[in-house]
């Protein structure tokens, strides 16, 4: 979509002063208070912002979008469509999926991080990033991006887990989200959200095309996965099944393919772009048993959900200007909320469903695609632990 | 193959005496030297034994043999067959893939073990154990089982490894094959082996079937096979390419349907029962890039060996005549043989080839099916670190 270069300034004015705000206000930024639900609606609302391909910012051109659109598009349209999505959904943690930055176009790749990541940042939105296979294509390597990233204001975003200190790749981490304050859960993660690098390409030369998620991140996943439930489930205000989970990482999972449109919520316009080989991380969380969705990016032109095994395989759709698209099919979003179920007592319990739906970046930032991902009611009996 | 009853009396009392003499000197049996390659021949000799689905001796049954041979078989043809497979390839490790004895038949299953094993502990030959689907089925834990056997006479198997506490199943530990004494080889591996324990059946619901090797057995996996390879090219008499490796496992991975008649050497007599989901094991394989070929078990009329990305995934067709089989196609054993290159001054360098076959119980103990499985100089220059 076009916007004005009038809107432009004023956005870039606006981002400049909270900039200046935030670093007056570093140290509080950056001591941000545990993720929590919203004690007014009962809701922790997520925003996936998939593949900004930052660049230089107004400089950069937008590709793949309608030939009377180009002339005055750049990075800055997807710096404004950020500060939309924040405006129009109110999320309470932004996750940005990889790719942030397009590093083969970004000649500082510190100031392309800094104007990617900052609508969430002037916003004072906590913010967690993941790794594409794109970020370290500047001059910074892979450590060095993420290194970078962890320090910046407002992010929840981690190098790596201390307890698996031979870990494979950067940024694997995981954010709880505690119940309501005051409430029965206030001490207690009821949703827990799990980052992990997928990597950029195979460095196996018998193994072509992209990374994977390894066995040491998996071990990781495995151990903390059970260490959250055994919380949840055998410490004080003990819950019966333990607390719904969300996986986010750039590189589609392999099982992403086994769907048709006759399965999935959404379209699939292009390949599945996965590791040519499985490394087992979808059977790892269906034995893990706690996460309820997976959210990749990657893939700009597919944006489905499909759900295998009671876990559902979710693209965002591809976010930035400067990254392939389908040139009159708009850049999108994906938002997940999920809500806590009230008890009897006009308080909060845990979680009661997590929903989504994707927002278009047209006029109206137009919602399609609306769907329950999962409800602790139809969850039932089966519990896997 | 049919054995006379005087034969087995004098089979039996063997193993008596035997055990006896072990008990005397349990303690040095017990503190075997480590492995290594025979200083004679340069040659390490592994006798893979997979499903002996030992009973209660004598009292059980065979099951698929011709109806001629069913009055007077029993499992102490099992016994009897490993004793000629001893005499016949003197091994010096032998290697027993798991559903060594079979519960649900086991009346006792510390007696059913004693006298599964005493053809190796007799004979004073080390060996190593996993544990299959069948063999926790009587009164003993899948840890019990495998507690007993590292507990029993010239065993070098293990419980699990001391640095990764929570790790998945029983019976995951790796041995080393040092170089010939006295040789600038002396004190490294030159040929690592992995055991790991393929599980029994799936716990999680939406998973039917059998089991599969678990993140955290792959994490232990990686590392060690990090650490062998620093050890073994970055310490005194530094090797250029990483010592070859050999895994043993009982439930054969998804992987092994990759095949068929035209790109196997052996035969496929029945599908591959692997877990019906993949785990990644074969990808931590390839990448780890050591491991040259796995060899499994739990199909009992498989018993090919089939390469897939440069790792030769193999079975040992069973072994057991209290399992089933195909009557008339004979019992059968996998051999495997490392040798040591002859260096220029008359020594012994490092692991030239990797050679196996298959011995069939019949008359003769016929050879078939020789075959490289790996060797120095076709591995070229392609090095996977």
């Amino acid at each position: 979509m076009e916007i004005s270069n009038l809107r432009k300034l004023f956005l870039i004015l606006l981002f400049l002063s909270s900039f200046q705000l935030c670093k007056a206000f570093g140290g509080v930024v950056n001591s941000l208070a545990k993720l929590r639900f919203d004690g007014k609606t009962g809701e922790f609302r997520i925003l996936q912002v998939a593949d900004m391909h930052y660049g230089d910012g107004k400089t950069t051109p937008c590709e793949d979008v309608l030939p009377q659109q180009m002339s005055s598009c750049s990075d800055l349209n997807t710096t404004d469509y950020i500060f939309r999505m924040i405006h129009a959904e109110k999320p309470h943690l932004i996750v940005f999926t990889g790719d942030n930055i397009f590093g083969f176009d970004a000649t500082d790749p510190v100031k392309s991080m800094e104007a990617a990541f900052a609508p969430a940042i002037s916003s004072n939105i906590p913010w967690a990033a993941v790794l594409g296979n794109h970020d370290q294509e500047s001059t910074l390597s892979r450590e060095g991006v993420m290194k970078h990233i962890v320090g910046m204001k407002s992010t929840l975003s981690q190098l790596n887990p201390p307890d698996v200190p031979d870990i494979d790749g950067f940024g694997n981490y995981n954010l709880e989200v505690h119940g309501i304050e005051g409430s029965e859960l206030t001490n207690k993660s009821v949703l827990n959200l799990y980052f992990l690098d997928s990597g950029d390409y195979s460095t196996v030369p018998s193994i072509p095309g992209y990374g994977w998620i390894k066995p040491s991140q998996q071990f990781w996943f495995q151990r903390t996965s059970r260490k959250l439930k055994k919380t949840y489930m055998h410490t004080s205000n003990a819950m019966k099944a333990p607390a719904p989970g969300l996986a986010y990482f750039h590189i589609p999972l392999p099982e992403y393919a086994s769907f048709d449109s006759s399965n999935f919520t959404g379209v699939r316009q292009e390949g599945i772009s996965s590791a040519s080989i499985n490394s087992g991380f979808f059977t790892t969380m269906v034995e893990a048993g706690d996460v309820k969705a997976a959210f990749a990016g990657h893939d700009h032109i597919n944006d489905f959900c499909g759900k295998l095994m009671d876990i559902n395989l979710c693209y965002a759709g591809g976010f930035g200007y400067h990254a392939y698209g389908k040139a009159g099919w708009s850049r999108r979003a994906r938002m997940v909320v999920a809500s806590l179920e009230k008890t009897g007592k006009g308080g909060w319990g845990d979680v009661k469903s997590i929903k989504t739906w994707k927002r278009l970046d047209d006029e109206h930032l137009t919602t399609i695609d609306t769907q329950v991902l999962w409800s602790k009611r139809s969850a039932g009996k089966v519990l896997r632990m």
